[in-house]
């Protein structure tokens, strides 16, 4: 779980900077037999792409994605599934001031310090389009857990001071809040909000939560290899994440014992279910058959239009202004990097999980042998 | 990074049960030449041991290390550090009860629904005890750092309402309050506050601070070898962890860009400093020379003695009063997990960070060979 | 894949050193229900001990193998399973002239100059006494090979010129060989050789043959996970090994591709199998369902007692006589070796295969949960 | 090390079928700042492609790289490098009939049993072509370790009966023979041999030996991460490898311990030499400073033109005779596969190996920063 490449069974490894010639990632480990369309990818890479509100960068990232390896007649082969997509509008002018200097928020200081020099395009590796590797990858895992009646759904809960009210929460509205809001009324309030930043040359963050359905109990490590642990890592690797909680989170540590125990008991049918879900779908580590309920804080948009002071390379203080077309808010458009991290990190483990109980393997290759 | 294993070239294979013959810990990939005694891992280990206080079990947990391999003549030799710590006091007549049911906010129902049994002596695997491992290999890494003049040092900042305050943080107090929390008057006021939790039969979580400093600029990868996700995610990875932020974290979302962006300024040396550190010292996944800040949300204890609604394992609906011996908190004695998770993920970025520039490789084998 | 560790799945953990407190290994990934006790382990241990004839050291080394973790009433229970032997008959004053100078043959050179020091005392960490974590983690993937059916047999095929004749091979006579050479007249006249070699004060090596009986087709993944890549690379990392082959092996570059290629044909049940097995039950990296047979070529023990030219840590040529308990030959005790690390890395494979077909892995969820 | 990535520092991730949009490979973990152009990589692709003679397929294959990211200015930023090559003569039409039954000494069966179907244009991704990656890849890792002054050779040591006289072999020949084969005289038998196998519409194997010059002393892990060990398990992954050695490999078998063991001296510089190089310049799986010398055995083409029994996908015995363009031996080709797969491992492993010692590390640390 190093530089560009995550998981142990169902792999990924992505490339690419923002000025390049493109992007993209290989999936290693994708079984056999999913249907699997480039319109498959294009439909999640679509949901990070700027849109049409006045709340996102007016660049247009028409990103259309190659399938070039490890599907035919319309299913994978099991083999490596590389798909890239191209980098068309990289005007390179807009951003050659900035390679003198370092922007603070930005990523620019620490490449230098790491490589001792970067790609200073665009933020190179460390833009905001480094992530079309991670939808793409993404697409493919929602394909396999779809396959498996799992389903993720992230969304914006919170811009601001503006945080949607769980009961008014409904996933059909998401699409209709230009913001990924579900809650439409504090959806409006926050593109007040937003609007009033923007005058002010400034940008805003924001918490997503996802929500993964349909999880059988049982998925998930003892210790380091912990399904909340591993998710954790995987969101809080997108860039501009600060903060991840599972469940209740940090009021958890506020809660007394009684009160933050979910209480078991068995329903009509039979099965064990939880009063509550404050441990949010995760107990020791292992999926408990609840929902798993994930939040993620996104700092604001470093790329703020006001004079910022800062340092060039030549090592003396300076004043900058930033130009070019930036988000005043990434948050809407991270929503489906939220889903495509969680997909990544659970068809792993649901495929680890596989191996383990003795009789289940023994009766796996029984059947089929 | 799966199961009980974590890292990449600074590898630990942690192993054990409460109440099987023992616990610890394989580290592998510890270079050779560094002075370690048991003493050193004892140290680590006495810090997560119940101690005299009345917030922690009676139970006597007098753990002694002793190291098989990998270390000759008072130095490691860069073979594998094998470290034992035998189980004493397993009175498991305690235990028999709760084979038959599934403790709520424990993993006994997930270990069951993944393996099909457990071993159901005093949470096994998914024990406390189980963080013996991860302390034995946390002070060798912190040995190792300290060689390289990095200290990891972690408190706790918050219990129930109390919240130290930043002015009145001082390292030097942290052994002082018996909760380890360094503002001396909030740490009476917690104690208080446990007190009474403790008369309901109640248990209370909290938040635990860990501060890394001496890392220089440039350690971290970008994309998933972030830095701050690989510490989030192998601090999740710490039982009853529910939530994890880095710098401002989740306060982060609130802010406007304008706010939350540090600005770089030369200080009198010439170095490269920030003026504030929201960040905590990472910058696009990479270590910027600043203090790394990492907070982590604890869960109450799962174990309260009240009485609580569950179901056996026939699948009733039952009502089950725990007994035995169980800390009302356990945040104070998770001070040095944490620091050890820190320990030994700083240290294996430490390592595939000599990687980074062809010059540096050059360098290292053109003056050695 | 790197130092003491190996796997993605099964994955184990190897320490010790032949005169430190003991030496062993962490098992982790191995599933729950496995049936295991220490006696399934100390079998497998007493293969590899050093016996009752003249051709193997008179050290004693009554090896007994503790259990620590993961096995519970006599079944696994899917966490790690860490098992130790302690070193008893270690006199350490046999070696300590070995500690000036660097045996030819031996890594005392090497580790120095990876190292920048060792431990001296029997090789350290380069003992054949590092192969008991292998054998022991060896004892836990045969015990979970053989609930599928599935059986590993080595046996010693060539010492010096004498090289047993297939049609007089049967497993049943291996234990009867003093040399574990299933041609007993071959075995005898190796007898021979190898005393004629022990009276010269000089050594031998040998060939060692591995057959694994009863693996379905389709284990294995294609490029770099090929099951005889993966196969070559862990029994080429037993010390000692300097040439391993798959099938008709170096005599395959040989042939032409009309006697080399293994004709497929039906047999009366229906079932797709090979007239020859030149391949040795691969193709293209995936297992064909035949026997998969492997060779590893032994070099002759270096610790040879005769006089031999050599560097001291001085840096002066002089001239050395090993003393002390050497092993005329290494291989007949080397063969559980290994069947160790060929039943390591199946299993590793067997599980990862697991996920090759979108359609079973649906089965496996929808049919348990 | 499963599937498609190898590697754990150095880590590469390789993908593409025959018949596909294309093949490639990105490269995570290479350092920043090493020079690099398309050129250095079309270089290397040019030596596997099928050249002017009669002893390789008439197919086009004119390969040209595209490298997408990962370098600016000429130079390598750190970040991964992922480069295609597309698939230009891909006429399906050749291959449509095998997909109907299972080619002898083909991974048709096994990929069928595998993934339940396949890609059967060409052999798809267990097609040759798929080498195209693994040399990408390889020539970066050359590229690296010519920074550092070590350089990697290999040719074809055997064709059939033939093979090069030691005191014949001259690495400047290499280029010189159709063949590869350094001794021209046997280069010249070899090239009638081959002439005489056409005819009889079969094919050849060959062996291929690899020398790799200036490696320093103390590359390697002991245990699993032995470079020989990583190194036999790279180069046996290249397909139709049947068998690897190091050194004197199966010769050793035969040897006894007086004639094998290299023994030590001092040479006039003071440095540590040895007398022979049986041990191919690896002790204990840890680098000597001698040459380390590798040899791989390839099977015959499995593709020949005589009729062959086999079975198709409805279970009957048939009578094939496969058609198209191939091979008629792929063992001169595959020189710069072989010389790929060691670069590849070998600066895994010298990026490995810079975290041996803790006073190379503090050194290292305190000298940049």
């Amino acid at each position: 779980m190093a530089g560009s490449m995550l998981g142990e069974v169902f792999r990924i490894s992505t490339w690419g900077e923002s000025h390049g010639k493109g992007l993209g990632v290989v999936v290693d480990g994708c079984p056999a037999g999913v249907p699997l369309s480039e319109e498959d990818i294009q439909k999640y890479l679509n949901k990070r792409k700027p849109g049409e509100t006045r709340y996102a960068t007016p660049r247009k990232e028409d990103d259309r994605v190659s399938i070039w390896s490890g599907v035919f007649e319309g299913k994978t082969t099991g083999t490596p599934i590389a798909m890239t997509v191209e980098n068309k509008s990289h005007k390179s002018a807009d951003y050659s001031e900035i390679a003198s200097y370092y922007r603070p928020g930005h990523a620019d200081y620490t490449f230098d310090a790491k490589y001792g020099f970067r790609d200073y395009r665009g933020g190179g590796r460390s833009s905001g389009r480094e992530t079309i590797g991670r939808v793409a990858a993404g697409a493919v895992a929602a394909r396999i857990l779809s396959e498996m009646g799992i389903r993720i759904t992230a969304y914006v809960r919170e811009i601001g001071p503006y945080c949607c009210r769980e009961e008014h929460v409904s996933f059909e509205n998401i699409e209709k809040s230009p913001l990924r809001m579900p809650d439409l009324q504090m959806s409006e309030q926050a593109e007040e909000y937003l609007a009033s930043k923007m005058r002010e040359m400034d940008s805003c963050g924001g918490v997503i939560e996802c929500v993964i359905s349909g999880v059988p109990a049982g998925i998930g490590e003892p210790v380091f290899g912990k399904l909340d642990a591993l998710l954790a890592g995987a969101v809080m690797s997108v860039g501009a994440v600060k903060g991840v909680e599972i469940g209740a989170g940090f009021a958890a540590a506020g809660m007394s014992g009684s009160e933050n125990n979910d209480e078991f008991y068995v329903d009509a049918d039979g099965g064990i279910k939880k009063k509550t879900n404050f441990a949010g779908g995760v107990l020791g580590g292992i999926s408990d058959g609840d929902d798993i309920i994930i939040r993620a804080a996104f700092k604001p948009t470093p790329s703020v239009f006001r004079p910022q002071h800062t340092v060039n390379k030549d090592g003396e203080n300076i004043e900058v202004q930033i130009k070019g077309r930036h988000d005043p808010i990434i948050v809407p458009r991270a929503v489906v990097v939220v889903e495509s991290m969680a997909a990544i990190t659970l068809v792993d483990r649901m495929f680890v999980a596989m191996t383990s109980q003795m009789d289940r393997i023994r009766d796996f290759y029984t059947n089929t042998n």
